[in-house]
């Protein structure tokens, strides 16, 4: 399904307001390799490739079928699916469950089984991998940002927050494994992703929104499996009482006991996002593979008060501050100037050039009551630059401590912080999240520990 | 201070790295329209400008002078402000109470109430009034986006929030009214500032980041009839224990208990903010003057997962979802297509376009039970563009009910983001962040209310 020599789009069509147009054209214009073949009755080519009436007509073997067809029409050509041996299917189709209609998505189930078919959805944009330039989803290229390749799959029930989630991948710079929406998870499930997962070496971490767990026992076991081996971070939509009402009429998950889920989420070991900007910042974390040392944190900054706010967040992230060693504190006297004050947060204050930084850096790791850095850059000052960016991350790999970047605020700062995260070193633009991410790295790196 | 017609700087210079070059530049660059007076022993001219030795030089009135010479000069150069008649002065200079010499501050205390000269700082970036163009922050402008005017005054003991806050507020789209980065506030304070902003006209909101007060009881008073003017939004920093003893090692402020410091917040009915992150989104939804009705929600997505999210947050910020009338729920199924579950959140599925959100919106506005509206428009989607964004931007002026938008993604979402912002309609990048806005909308809405 993810890796497929040829896909068959049943539902393609000419008509650029409909889905099996944008599909069908997504895959011609991000240059998918493998064969495609577009299935519509009523057309004989589509997007200048020959279209067939069923797959049924196709005499090649089809690895993939995308089913962007009205609900009704899905026991039709999932049936031809099973009978022309096509090897997976995706469902986009929605008009389900989700509204109500159990009784026709059991039915799609028991076509899928009779074939042994995998089938993801119904009601789900489908997956997407960049390495095979797979890509299922019925959105337009102009409107979403596509992340780069990388080592984070993301597993969503949900398609919007699917949508969302990839854009801002994209935007924080990380890349993308597996990017897997499943909507009602009437075959394919959460505890089929996870086995699936759990083996794809091109997978170091996974994310997740979830509205409900279908098997939850096997979703226990495989869960507490597959964090020994990656890490999970896992958002789940549902939470509170009208929440809850809202996700069974959208997947039709049944949420159960927000508490209880906690509790299941704790004990396999997840790392639990409370919204989809968590999800994203603890994504990013474990993405860096940066494998932490322990829990006393050395702040430097050229800006005071985010120095302060940095201070709080690191306390209420349940971290604590280092004690420099006085070796570190006369050899910080000596090298910085007067109007440094010798302490942690450790202000260089706003003229602090990337030459500062580096010293001051290079002092702090050597520092054995160190074990990781946050590093605050703010580039509106007169002294952080381009040089400093480039610094920072020349520092990132001579330094044998974890390190990440605090860096807030918009044009400048951002352009810095692209690069900064093409150069593979973390940046955040809040203290809290940078605080809480790290929180999480030493909370799974514990955790994999006791288990051991 | 603000409006001044001759602006006298201290230490001006014509080499780019000092803080003088950057200041007397900024002035230049930004336009301003009163009489700029450099004063450096060293230079007859400075940036095309004649330059003078002393301000005692200056044949003209001078009504504000920034001084950003090395403190131990500060004294000297205040004096001769006061002989001069100068009007306020600022002083950027560091290196007084915040490393540990409050002797060095005591003294241009003294002299600046000798000569009964308002005096702001030391230890800070100034002042901003984007109306005025006075500007004394010494920040290379192409590092630093500045916002537009408007109503919203932002008063900062740290020069380094400041500058992130200002990047941002540009980015987020709201205007500025005046900026106000104090420092260690040696004389004026921020019960100073709270009369002067209480008077301004200009200023509709406060938000403001701040490290301790140092007149508690006064403090109290004005906060008090402050907010019964205008809304304030308050980030502390120096909430934690470590936190504290930075803060006081920043702007040598006595930060004092946390629960001191909440308890008066919440007396003066101020709005708490947690983060840099929450002091923004605050600000803005003060800033659009949105008139709340009360705590029953109506959410409209085109993303069911988005919807699910943000039920939680409107349950987590202590909102309630309204419960459609019969009336409202049989015309909506007889307008909306059958894939749409007539529920709230409405969920107008992945291919609404703007006609079907203003065909639902039309209708939740006239449903007594709706009091406030959340419109999530994901613009990954095929149906939302361009036209939906400006047909929100002019049901916002139809509708008689308070409606902001979430728009979660990168490029084009922020393109779209933008242009609604500019329109006057309030868009966040994250469920928690609307609820919460509109929760504190709410609860400053019934403090006035209960204070008349």
């Amino acid at each position: 399904m993810m890796k497929p020599q040829s896909v068959a789009i049943i539902g393609a069509s000419s008509n650029p307001v409909k889905v099996g147009y944008v599909i069908l054209n997504n895959y011609i214009e991000e240059g998918y390799q493998g064969r495609l073949y577009p299935i519509n009755p009523n057309d004989d080519k589509i997007l200048g490739l020959k279209a067939y009436k069923s797959v049924l007509e196709v005499r090649d073997r089809i690895d993939l079928a995308v089913i962007a067809v009205p609900a009704a029409i899905v026991p039709k050509v999932l049936e031809e699916c099973g009978r022309a041996k096509v090897r997976s299917v995706v469902v986009v189709s929605g008009g389900f469950a989700e509204i109500g209609d159990q009784k026709l998505e059991d039915k799609i189930v028991a076509i899928a089984n009779k074939y042994k078919m995998p089938m993801i959805g119904p009601n789900c944009l489908g997956v997407m991998d960049p390495r095979s330039r797979i890509d299922t989803l019925f959105l337009p290229t102009f409107k979403l940002s596509k992340p780069k390749i990388g080592g984070v799959s993301f597993v969503c029930q949900s398609g919007a927050v699917g949508s969302t989630v990839l854009d801002l991948i994209a935007k924080e710079g990380f890349g993308l494994s597996k990017f897997i929406s499943y909507g009602n998870a009437a075959q394919v499930d959460e505890v089929d992703l996870f086995e699936y997962l759990m083996e794809d070496d091109e997978t170091k971490v996974i994310i997740m929104y979830i509205e409900g767990v279908k098997r939850g026992r096997e979703f226990f076991e495989i869960g507490k499996r597959l964090s020994m081996k990656k890490p999970v971070v896992v958002l789940k939509g549902g939470v509170t009482e009208g929440g809850a009402v809202a996700a069974h009429s959208h997947t039709a998950a049944l949420a159960g006991s927000h508490e209880a889920y906690d509790a299941v989420f704790r004990q396999c070991g997840f790392a639990i996002a409370r919204d989809l900007t968590e999800l994203l910042h603890y994504g990013k974390i474990f993405a860096s593979e940066i494998e932490p040392k322990g829990d006393r944190i050395a702040i430097i900054t050229n800006g005071g008060g985010t120095g302060v706010l940095t201070t709080d967040a690191v306390f209420n992230a349940g971290l604590k501050m280092a004690e420099f060693s006085s070796q570190t504190k006369s050899t910080l006297k000596k090298k910085m100037p007067s109007t440094v004050n010798i302490a942690n947060p450790l202000d260089l204050v706003g003229d602090a050039d990337d030459r500062r930084y580096e010293d001051a850096l290079n002092l702090l790791a050597q520092d054995k009551n160190v074990e990781m850095l946050i590093v605050i850059a703010l580039f509106q000052t007169p002294g952080a630059d381009e040089k400093l960016s480039e610094r920072l991350v020349h520092l990132k790999s001579s330094i044998d401590k974890p390190m990440i970047v605090i860096s807030i605020g918009a044009g400048y700062t951002e352009e810095r912080k692209i690069f900064m995260e093409n150069n593979g070193l973390p940046v955040y633009d809040s203290p809290a999240a940078a605080a809480n991410s790290l929180a999480e790295l030493l909370k799974y790196a514990k955790y994999k520990k006791k288990m051991v």
